[in-house]
């Protein structure tokens, strides 16, 4: 259904749930609380279900929002979700009594939902709600600032190449809201821990670089999270980190899981098929994105993926 | 001057030079080859001056729009210049014979020219020449890329505290002309030189840290340089990068210029007034980012300022 379709069925409903998707990310939680806080204007009684996985970099926006124990909602709308996989254990239960409502920006959205409004051309399911909720009238600040959270965390801040014309224009009705979206950049934007900057250096100096520089195989071991005593956010998105070097056109992550297992994920621009790379060692994935396991110490696993990248090359 | 009466003082003039900045940003190069792509299309001649210190980064968008040895222009405008100390040295001799127009978005600006348009509010120069050749008509792709240069790199990419709802706006109407604003994203906020990355390793490694991680000071010396064989550019705005660490209220970068010689930028972020912390030094600056000069070694500076440091905080 449209985006108006779905403003429409919501502002029929009172007694409603927000699910959001497994280790949750600004967008998931960014939209759950947008879209309480906009119901909760329009009279409604709404709650966002409690998320274990939550990192304390998103738990303070939902305080406040999470549904009390033994909340029994008469409509079940989820946000951001693409698959039943990614149903946190306690919203699993949702699946079989009934998702009312699915509201997603995922291609790959399987449509579980007893509605489905679901658009791939937005960036951030932030934009959708953006859409939705602006339906029922101007949007408050307290909705308008979880809502620049999503659209912002999953654009990388605008920098993302899923950033469109579309973005921006949400990003400037948010703003005009006058939330303090200053605070929101720097929190999540402009901030590292010391941690995790003594992280990046570990990997900068452990790189390898071969091709002219045009291949780089990180890795995060074991021994550097522990010698850091670093935890699994300070290690957020660093499959991202070697990447951004300059030349480089193959980054491969191996992150050491535990003594003799590895896990690698392959990020390729300009035409090696990392999907094919990975396939070799028992993974997949997308054409330009993709990961795979290793049972072997770190330098095996270096091994390993630069041997597959070797026999993908020469076709 | 408003900006649509700059667009129609310009709409009458031909043979047009168009100055940029010393040290030359995204913002004043992304600005005169917007401008000089616009002027163009409307049937003027005009050309941007060769500026000596453009680096590697920039030069390409300047390709095919530098003014020919011995062009005479009728007009003169400058892009994003605040003051006279700002013009590089070729372009000085057009503070005597006069500046026809100058165009910026600097608070601070001297109004050096016969006309000023100044706006403050505008994130980047570049919002404000946008507003100007969209008077003449449909912006084309070939005036929007440079421009969307201009206003990306001035805001980080829409992260930093100038960025606004306008900013944002002014980025949608680019992006709709159709123009490879990912290629932009991903050469300026999405790539790191190795020796960025081996720079900013040396500094974490070497970063001291004072306060419960309030204070941090970082070093960047000239053994540091030399052992990467690194270039200015790899150390580019790197007195941003301690700021960024979770916690850090005062960052000082101190930067061995030569052997004795060491610049000091502080940033503040919680009150402590960077302005008087370097006056104490002989240097000078705003509340929140000041600067000044020790003569001596790396050790005597970090020594100078966190004394310094301590005395303003003692009031």
């Amino acid at each position: 259904m449209t985006y108006t379709e779905a403003a429409e069925l919501l502002r029929r409903q009172d007694n409603i749930l927000i699910l959001t998707h497994r280790r949750p990310d600004g967008d998931t939680i960014g939209c759950a609380v947008g879209l309480r806080a906009a119901l909760r204007e329009l009279g409604k009684t709404a709650w966002v279900l409690p998320n274990a996985d939550a990192t304390a970099l998103f738990t303070p926006y939902l305080e406040g929002y999470l549904a009390p124990e033994g909340f029994s909602p008469d409509f079940v709308v989820s946000v951001d979700i693409a698959s039943r996989g990614l149903f946190p254990d306690n919203a699993k239960c949702w699946l079989e009594k009934g998702v009312d409502l699915a509201i997603d920006h995922h291609g790959s959205n399987e449509g579980f939902g007893k509605e489905n409004c679901v658009d791939p051309g937005r960036a951030a399911c932030g934009e959708l709600i953006y859409d939705i909720v602006r339906q029922w009238g101007p949007v408050s600040p307290t909705a308008a600032l979880p809502l620049y959270l999503a659209v912002s965390t999953d654009t990388g801040c605008f920098v993302y190449s899923n950033t469109t014309s579309g973005t921006h224009r949400v990003a400037a009705d948010l703003l005009d809201t006058g939330i303090d979206y200053r605070s929101v950049n720097k929190r999540h934007f402009r901030t590292k821990s010391f941690k995790r900057l003594r992280l990046e250096s570990m990997i900068t100096e452990g790189m390898d670089l071969f091709d002219n520089g045009t291949i780089a195989i990180a890795a995060v071991t074991l021994d550097m999270m522990k010698a850091l005593d670093a935890h699994e956010e300070d290690a957020e998105d660093i499959a991202a980190f070697a990447g951004q070097i300059e030349g480089v056109e193959t980054a491969v992550t191996i992150r050491e899981l535990r003594p003799g297992e590895c896990k690698l994920s392959v990020r390729t621009s300009a035409g090696l098929n990392a999907s094919a790379v990975c396939a070799l060692l028992g993974g997949g994935g997308h054409a330009a994105a993709a990961g795979c396991s290793v049972m072997g110490t770190v330098a095996d696993a270096k091994a390993a993926i630069l041997d597959a990248i070797r026999r993908i090359q020469q076709g």
